[in-house]
């Protein structure tokens, strides 16, 4: 294409929302000019289907859920008296709890004021936070933020060292949809014991945000802690930073809940329009599917070039993947679907993997440049707000549920049974040396599994000893006694 | 295959270094038996490579040059006595250095001791000393280190407002091999001004790490320097971090670079083994060339199970990538080389993309376990080094210099003349509004570039004005009186 026909193709693909500042730029996705009208009719289809979603239809068939998110930051939308009361409700009362423990109101036992949060969750109970935290975040904020986001000991007590002298001045927020999420519950129970060596009263100090009735939930109530919010089951985790789950965390930080919440109603509004050209979130949806034919054949390469924006490829990248990431289509077909996400930030990139870029493998899409005019509470609630549409008109294009993840269910089974199979690999244990066979077969179980099951042991707990041989099989471990 | 089936293939593909405690296991990657014979002549080729690499030939034959990060941990290895001597003089001064840091005989001249570390440097320079910092420091580090590695002026902020009232005891590293990357002087002209606002001598803080007789070098030594301490054109940024560019913030950190040395030394002498069968950096190669057929057909992806290893796939991300990224093989074919990588850690990401990676597309590969007994600088040593060497293997059996970055050179030229073009677009600008194409017809420029320089200028400049159109092509900017 020569220099004078790129110019003249930017300024036909170039979609500018003048009030928000915000410019999408298809125009270096080579994509043939009928490719939108080859697409017109998947595009309406995928329009209708989040005109039902947002309306409250059954959006989510595997799990019998509407899904609600784009209701978060316009109660008006939400398909129900109650379900519109409860929304509003909950946001007052965050801002509410959030105002009470600025002045102190809601405040230590001992005394002073709570200054820091430690917030304990997972996947999408934290990186949601965790980017707008670092978006967001300066030194002025009212109150700073720790996090416990994995299951990881050594990483745990990094955390406890950096807020020890401040436990006291803590709040701890334990957020979990589900309310029974493993690594969140061990980062719960290590958190409480760091309290109570430290003869602070955990109860007093811990905030669950959690589903009505869930474990979580009625333990949080059992033991008088200081507040409880909901989750909603037709909230995703991955589209739960504008519920409790990102609001709790914001407020208290002392970021701005309401604009944040008004920047992504007013893409949700510039979005729902049903015109491609004028559509941001169905043309990056329509690009995703021109680059990678509808099968996620390429990479989506994501260079924020704002330090503050550095999350924002680790936040998207659970987004999409988990979003688009499925085996079957809503017919029930195979398809295995999905896009693969990744990235860092901008310039430090070009240092480093742009080279493959630039000349290696083909397996990336050509690019498409978004901005926006700063990175602030408002903008970044647009942009939220723009890739969730997008990942949603995307699953409607490839007809897949965007939102349920089997495979993370999948996976938690997996570890629950791990973990009750170490259980079992224990009790066998003795003081005599056996291998992982001989115990395999006393527990009935995989010999695979219970070597590493062994080994796991053997490294973590000084009770339990490994002797290594030549060959893995014949490794023997015992119980000191 | 049957679960004894996989259990006799893991003792049969479980490598074990005994005395390390380092396993890699590639029993889950389902290669047939005939696999290994069938490459043994590529791998006799890349043995053979490699040992004329460490013996001093030419191995990056596009920049002449030779490559020798693996005498950095082992300076006998060096293939001159002047080399052998420049390394150990220079790993020396590193600890004397950091040494009199720590002692208060190199001390600020308004008295009192430097606490901490602040680094600029961008790609190879940047990434190395962060992985290592964040994988080995701990509150009971000699000082703590600040990055910057980007070039956002608000990033730039951020930092300095965390630093500001410590600037007094806070030491500079400006880190640059050839001295003249943009990015890491613009950090360093922000961080002078920031000392000079503060009424510091920013020379008395600052210490170089770059070529002999760089820009930055010859700047170093004119304005009174604290230090300098060496680059080698042998030496990769992306293969620096045992260099000075990693050893000299590790020793400020006052991080044991002796072990992280021996740790890369031993595990260098356990992977220098020509037998396939128990060479893991090999074993590392050669897995991934069957899952991408020696194409980087599948995505690798990294998911380390500690915290401290968060920046370990980011750090691989760069040394995989803008190693095996390549359009070129050594015979001058195009080959579109490379294999794409990303990755956060473990549990995390299990709650996040891993749905993709059970259920979706099928882009990445399958499973290998790298497992290491601790976390600490020995073993961080020996893992880079095992990973250094899958990459310079690799490297070898796909048949492409390893060890050069022509798309990284080709942007940074790309960046120096959209900064030409900068500079001649803002002479156009006038009170009376022009249009993009206007100006572009006057400096003979293309009008999209024009068009986004006017964009960047009119964002970043107060004293320019864009005024938007309908259409971009016929939006107007001017320059006030």
């Amino acid at each position: 294409m020569t220099t004078s026909s790129l110019w003249l193709r930017f300024q036909k693909y170039f979609l500018r929302y003048e009030e928000l500042g915000f410019c999408v730029d298809i125009s270096r996705m080579n994509f043939p000019d009928a490719f939108f009208s080859g697409m017109q009719h998947k595009a309406d289809n995928a329009f209708a289907a989040m005109r039902e979603l947002e309306a409250g239809a059954i959006a989510n068939p595997d799990e019998k859920r509407m899904v609600g998110h784009y209701w978060l930051r316009n109660a008006k939308l939400a398909p129900n008296e109650e379900l519109r009361r409860e929304i509003e409700k909950t946001n007052q009362r965050i801002k509410q709890f959030a105002a009470d423990v600025h002045t102190g109101k809601i405040a230590p036992e001992q005394g002073a004021k709570f200054e820091h949060i430690l917030l304990i969750g997972i996947g999408g109970s934290a990186l949601g936070p965790q980017f707008v935290a670092d978006a967001l975040g300066s030194e002025r904020d009212a109150m700073d933020i720790y996090f416990l986001d994995n299951t990881d000991p050594d990483g745990f007590d990094r955390v406890f060292r950096k807020i020890d002298n401040q436990l006291q001045q803590t709040l701890v927020i334990v957020t979990s949809k589900s309310g029974g999420t493993k690594e969140t519950r061990n980062g719960m129970l290590e958190t409480e014991a760091q309290f109570n060596q430290c003869g602070l009263p955990f109860n007093k100090h811990a905030v669950a945000v959690t589903g009505v009735g869930s474990d979580l939930d009625r333990h949080a109530e059992k033991n008088g802690w200081v507040a409880r919010f909901p989750m909603w089951d037709w909230v995703g985790g991955r589209t739960s930073v504008m519920s409790a789950v990102g609001l709790m965390p914001m407020a208290l930080q002392g970021l701005k809940i309401d604009n944040f919440l008004r920047g992504a109603a007013v893409m949700d509004e510039r979005t729902r329009v049903a015109d491609i050209s004028q559509n941001a979130a169905m043309l990056l949806a329509l690009m995703w599917y021109y680059a990678g034919e509808g099968r996620g054949q390429k990479d989506m390469v994501v260079l924020p070039y704002k330090d503050r924006l550095l999350l924002f490829s680790r936040y998207l990248q659970q987004l999409v993947m988990e979003s688009l990431g499925k085996e079957k289509d809503l017919d029930g077909n195979v398809v295995h679907q999905g896009i693969a996400v990744y990235g860092n930030k901008g310039s430090t990139d070009q240092h480093a993997y742009v080279q493959q870029l630039r000349d290696g493998v083909l397996n990336f899409r050509e690019s498409i440049t978004v901005s926006m005019p700063d990175v602030d509470a408002f903008n970044v609630g647009a942009l939220i707000a723009l890739y969730e549409r997008a990942v949603g008109f995307y699953g409607s294009l490839v007809n897949i549920n965007a939102y349920h993840q089997p495979g993370v269910e999948a996976g938690k089974k997996a570890a629950t049974k791990l973990l009750q199979l170490q259980t079992k690999v224990r009790t066998q244990l003795a003081s005599e040396p056996k291998t992982a066979e001989a115990i395999a077969r006393a527990v009935d179980a995989d010999a695979e599994d219970v070597f590493h099951v062994l080994q796991h042991l053997a490294s973590n707990d000084a009770q339990i000893v490994a002797q290594p041989a030549e060959d893995p099989g014949a490794d023997k471990f015992s119980i000191r006694n």
